[in-house]
């Protein structure tokens, strides 16, 4: 048998499950630790998979992260736990996968990427949307040249549903939890400094009123070489998961749509009915979600480089916290580090 | 004032009144009279443009036939009165364009391409959808070899509801009324002789079972290149009125898509809906019946020679003849002329 | 004869073509003056169509004025000749239809107003885009109620190529000569009245950039019922002429989508190919030319009031200025009348 | 550990992959066995994934086919192999789940059913399509009544490049080989015993014609309820492997569309480019390939009955061997079990 990378899973909500998944199909990885409260669920599943790996509560985690088996963990508990379950981890001298956001400060990011380049591990923060297949196809045309430089990008995210009040009372708030997702994809793909923010939003929905978010905002951000990214993000939508990026270049546009539920296409005196989009991110991005597992995998085995920087994390952490204040002075606010 | 191409229109139905509206918007056209049995509405009509345009009865249309201002008369009258009115005008020396069928049997078509050869005048049978833009553009671009050869045309043709019964009784049927421009298109774009047709066709709707036709039918052309046409014809649709054309060529295939009556996309949880096709004839292809009159007044002044021509004719109401002896054998019965 | 409404023409560049054309197919109206520069291309193209229509140069324009025949005027010379011409109609007690600017300032645009609300007679500016089918069909169904509240517009307009320098020069600046339109349209959808507006912008092409302009900009426009205007207007685009609207709602997103130029789709091994967009406003949007010239003529025969109002307009024009200070003051201008 | 249902898989070309792939996603079923010619290839599999299956060749299949630890059987080797392996399992008391086709005659696979229900297991022809979860979707539509009637099914079916030429000569021809699939799809669809059959076909593929076998062929079945299936099959295809399906109802169309390898549209003056659609049946149709299994499992688990049955399997079959009379009698052959 060949040696496999060993992995420990901290977390195991639906996120996590989906890194589980990924993690059984790839031959080149092996599960050994599920970290979860709820530890029974965990057993279930390894047990229903007829796995060996182990199970353990939060409070237990430090056996996971120093077992010399496992050679990196991937982080999916909540973001609160992230900074310490991230240091901890990388001072065990082990690799990090972390969902965004890494912590909940750029401060304390930036020293987890300080503590990563002095243990010399790489510290993955899981930025999933450059990993679908659409928009990497995008990204790589772009690179080539032959679309000429970009003029405009957009993009449209909405939720189908807000998540529950709950989780968004302690998210960050909307340009933290959900808007920096587009703020990285801008930069990602314009691939020059932002030179300015703007941000505007509406709770339309009383009960992220209450929680004081907003669930429509539209942010605005230039960049020095004159590009635009312009982001419409929302916590609901009628139709569906709706998951769109334009991107104008100086000669062709590429546009990467909404991908359908089925193929299915109905037609009455009515209209044609197609199918709605996919309902979630879990539906979506499948693809996305097994990619960053994999480009983790290569980055381990020294195959790639990290395709998401230290530089692009803190970046997008600073543009959403400019939305804030961008929305505080209703102007538009100077990027600045 | 330049001088114009003197025209008469016989008939002024739905149909004629789109000549009509046609011929005023060509500046080299001059409509001179209007032949129809409602006299008083074709006065209405000249009367609300401010036309000095002429109006009979047919009892008198031997007049607007000897007109020497009318160089060309447009046959739109039923389909009973062609072989008359084609005949009596290429008698007096005129040029004529008539739809489709110009006569109700292939044998009296054919005296009349006999009497128009005699009399050195064009006679133009209309079929329009050759004149449609994007129907064309397909014709072209196989034309110029990029395609490679066609391999199977496939059209689907479909009123969003039957014509009146009356009509239907009177039609010819289903293959000689409606059929046949699916037998031209499939001619006109795979180039080749046919070599066999199967038919196939049912009565679903109780109305048409009672006319002896059917109002749903399936045909399979065979063509001496190996090409095959496929012809899904029928006298209703739930959707609208579906018209489409798929060509699969060897390094290719080129379709035609339904045109939507507007662009319109709605987004609901049930699916994103779009308009559904333009509702009859007239709406889906306007810019074929002004083009195809274009073409006449091209061949009039002799910038193009005629694009229907003696054999194409012919051909299409042969293979739909061949049609009933295909249904009645159960047999892919041989092309003969 | 009926009695028809008399109809003189000021300016016959492309769009007064145009609407010469929609003149010629409306049994209501009756086309009396041509007037402009080169007055022979007019008398050429009256003398083709076999008018009695008079054409004059703007020299001689008074004659077509005072015509007693003439109930109307349609403006559609250059912008800096409107405000003479619309006052001097008025005072004659014509009508007015006029291309938008109605005049460079909203000063004398609301002085032009004042007038025709004294003369009691129609002062219509004509933001074609409302009448373009499918734009309308959603504001309608928005005012049925059944969309839901309006959450977000987004528009995207872009020319396929920009218009020539020299017309730039005098165009007013993008704001006032393109996304006009788009300011419009977005408060005539959503309905509200503007909060603030927020605008960027780029000159990405040289030749823009020296005329002191730019060829891309984004505006964002708040409304005090919290909805967002989004406007991403441009002078080039590289697949055509560029006019997609999105309106998300509570319950529904109604999108317009681009017309493409035919029907056509082409399979290779590169992908499906569809048709690009119509290349110009003047093949985008023939539907709306024809309906507002029959609105403009409902309004004269007393069937329907103004669509475009006073209000509307003047709104429009002052949105277009604010871009122009949120430009300079990099903020969210607040939107005062 | 949960008691799981043990598999033995014999063959593993790319299909036989496919279906261990889906054994290990699924926490029900256990990979007991592998039984294929290249047994190292098969041993590396199960060593890279870390399994305890047991890999033998062909020439030991009993030891898996009698392992009491096996309740079931996937062949997924080549046909010719599939009358041997299906009796011996049935005879060991194993359930079995096989590809099309069961066997090579109607005859035996009557055998083969006659044992199945002698020995009162399932016998399960996997025709995939069936699975997918667009045509399910329609299926299921259909069946709630509230489409009206089936009037006319079309499929189409091409793929990229057909398979080599060794396998071709091999593969009992193309209608018993791949319109096979179209032919069980009609008959699902439309859920009526066929009347007739007719057939047209054309090797335009040197390659091809030397196999004696045809790569463009036309296929029209009639069912006594007055439907009609009409079959558009070929061998290769310009643009990817080409799966549509339309289905003609009373009162709607359902169609499943071909599923684009990506979201991406590329806007260029040449026009929208959209993804061809994926490249071969593996990329098709994963979700079936899952959803047979799974649907395989829960006949074993009694909770579902085989949804493909006796008489469909020998049904389309038979419609498959009618297609090869058609063509050499150039008639409608009418259907007879």
């Amino acid at each position: 048998m060949t040696s496999k990378i060993g992995l420990a899973v901290f977390g195991m909500g639906k996120m996590g499950l989906e890194h589980v998944r990924n993690i059984l199909r790839s031959p080149r990885a092996s599960l050994r630790w599920i970290v979860r409260e709820n530890v029974e669920e965990a057993r279930a599943l390894t047990s229903s998979y007829n796995l060996d790996t182990r199970c353990e509560t939060p409070a237990n985690a430090q056996v996971a992260i120093e077992d010399p088996n496992v050679e990196a963990v991937l982080i999916v508990s909540p973001s609160s736990t992230h900074e310490d379950l991230i240091t901890r981890s990388l001072h065990a001298g082990k690799a990090v996968f972390c969902e965004k956001p890494l912590t909940t400060s750029i401060q304390s990011t930036r020293a987890c990427y300080d503590l990563a380049e002095q243990k010399n591990k790489p510290l993955f923060c899981a930025f999933h949307r450059r990993f679908d297949p659409s928009h990497f196809s995008i990204y790589q045309q772009i690179l080539t040249g032959s679309t000429g430089p970009v003029r405009i990008v957009k993009s449209t995210s909405r939720d189908f549903s807000h998540p529950p009040i709950e989780y968004v009372k302690t998210s960050g708030g909307i340009f933290r939890d959900s808007t920096i997702h587009d703020l990285d994809m801008g930069g990602w793909i314009i691939g020059s400094r932002p030179t300015s923010v703007f941000a505007q939003g509406h709770a339309h929905k009383d009960e992220l009123k209450g929680a004081s978010d907003n669930d429509q905002v539209v942010v605005v951000v230039t960049y020095e070489n004159g590009a635009i990214s312009v982001i419409d993000n929302g916590r609901w939508c009628p139709f569906g998961y709706d998951q769109r990026l334009e991107v104008l270049c100086e000669k062709m546009q590429l546009s990467v749509e909404n991908r359908g539920a089925n193929h299915v296409v109905s037609g009455t005196n009515q209209g044609m009915l197609q199918s709605a989009p996919e309902a979630n991110f879990m539906r979506r991005y499948p693809e996305a979600y097994a990619n960053e597992l994999e480009h983790f995998l290569d980055v381990l085995e020294e195959k790639d480089e990290l395709r998401v920087t230290r530089r692009d994390t803190l970046q997008a952490m600073r543009l959403a916290d400019l939305c804030y204040e961008s929305l505080r002075t209703k102007t538009a606010v100077p990027y600045t580090d």
